[in-house]
């Protein structure tokens, strides 16, 4: 819910970041009708400009929630609501038995104290000390981010991750590389690195896939080839 | 790490979400100069923007650092790397050994595969199926606030916790209550309601903190003034 945004781009942003997170029900509350109304036109994220509703005060537009969460940066005003980092905010959202509400204030001012009053709870996302106030778009991505991490599915299937080679291709492969060591001279000149210990932790150290254990023992077998036929 | 980001106000608005976060340490490699000049210029978060560094390539701006993750909306491309959801990425970014970069690809294509070659690991924001692309200033933010959530502290100290009534304190309001339920005439109408049981944990229910216990109580005492002096 945005209340008193000033910017339109803001707005498309914060539906952008909606749409990416599967949130729907995008509000904003206004005095007067522009910036919405630019919004509309300008970017992406259509579905959730379209079905979004304007309301002419906080009251009107929290009037389904039963749970509603400001959000603040801090600042010096005295806040007379308990508090949560985003982060332990989640487990209350998640919770609630009902329709939740997280509003976002002005770009300039954040909530004021009347708009706050509506408010159950708020929210801060941490920040570092020195930094400026945050993007009103990437505050409600991140927020949204939030809400929607701990079950969070990747949009499509994962690559499978690759399949880590076995002790005995490891060793088919470390067999080839002693044998391309003996071949090039490297053991006779380097006789202290060519301990069996040695060499099979430098090899395990590499963490090798499968199929790289095969890509490398390609290697070594035309190296090995090529040594023994100059 | 910015790789052929072609907007300037996807710059700044990276730049932005760094400094948001604590991150000072912005990489842009392009081919060309006019975004990261324009960004320069166009928003806050100076110090990050004045302090890049602009790179030909992905290899030069990766030299120094010892664990590369590259960004994926995991599109149609088969990845051949390791990916993972940004949630399981921040153990690995967090344990590294050395300096970690994450790469952002261009707002339209992402990062190429020759890109992504230079990485070692992928991760990736998880969005709802339908989900339009994410805003490069939105991800950046999402990315960073993973990385600090865990052990994010508040940028000032959050207002204490208002504390929680008593036993005594709302046996006491809850005396008040009953007096004037019987000086209204109510207890007389809806006798059923009168039970004491009842009342402690309709009163019970409200979760009351110690000054919200005052103030209904000075509310109390004020009617029923009014309803024995009438």
């Amino acid at each position: 819910m945005l209340v008193r945004a000033r910017n339109p781009l803001n707005i498309g942003a914060a539906a952008r970041a909606m749409s990416n997170f599967g949130y729907t029900d995008l509000r904003v509350v206004n005095d007067y009708d522009v910036p919405f109304q630019d919004a509309r036109s300008a970017i992406d994220a259509a579905p959730v400009l379209e079905s979004a509703k304007q309301f002419a005060t906080v009251a009107e537009a929290v009037a389904d929630c039963t749970l509603v969460y400001g959000t603040t940066a801090l600042g010096e005003r005295r806040l007379l609501h308990p508090v949560e980092l985003l982060r332990d905010a989640q487990p209350f959202v998640h919770g609630a038995d009902g329709r939740v509400a997280i509003l976002f204030g002005s770009e300039k001012t954040g909530l004021s104290a009347e708009e706050m009053s509506h408010c159950h709870r708020l929210l801060t996302i941490p920040m570092h000390q020195g930094g400026v106030s945050m993007n009103l778009g990437q505050a409600v991505a991140v927020c949204l981010y939030e809400m929607i991490r701990e079950g969070a599915e990747p949009q499509r299937p994962l690559p499978p991750t690759p399949l880590a080679a076995t002790g005995e291709e490891v060793t088919r492969m470390e067999t080839l590389l002693s044998e391309m060591l003996e071949e090039s001279g490297y053991a006779h000149r380097y006789p202290a690195n060519m301990r069996d210990d040695t060499q099979r932790r430098m090899v395990r150290r590499m963490t090798l896939h499968r199929e790289d254990v095969e890509a490398w023992m390609g290697v070594l077998r035309q190296v090995l080839w090529k040594l023994r036929k100059g």
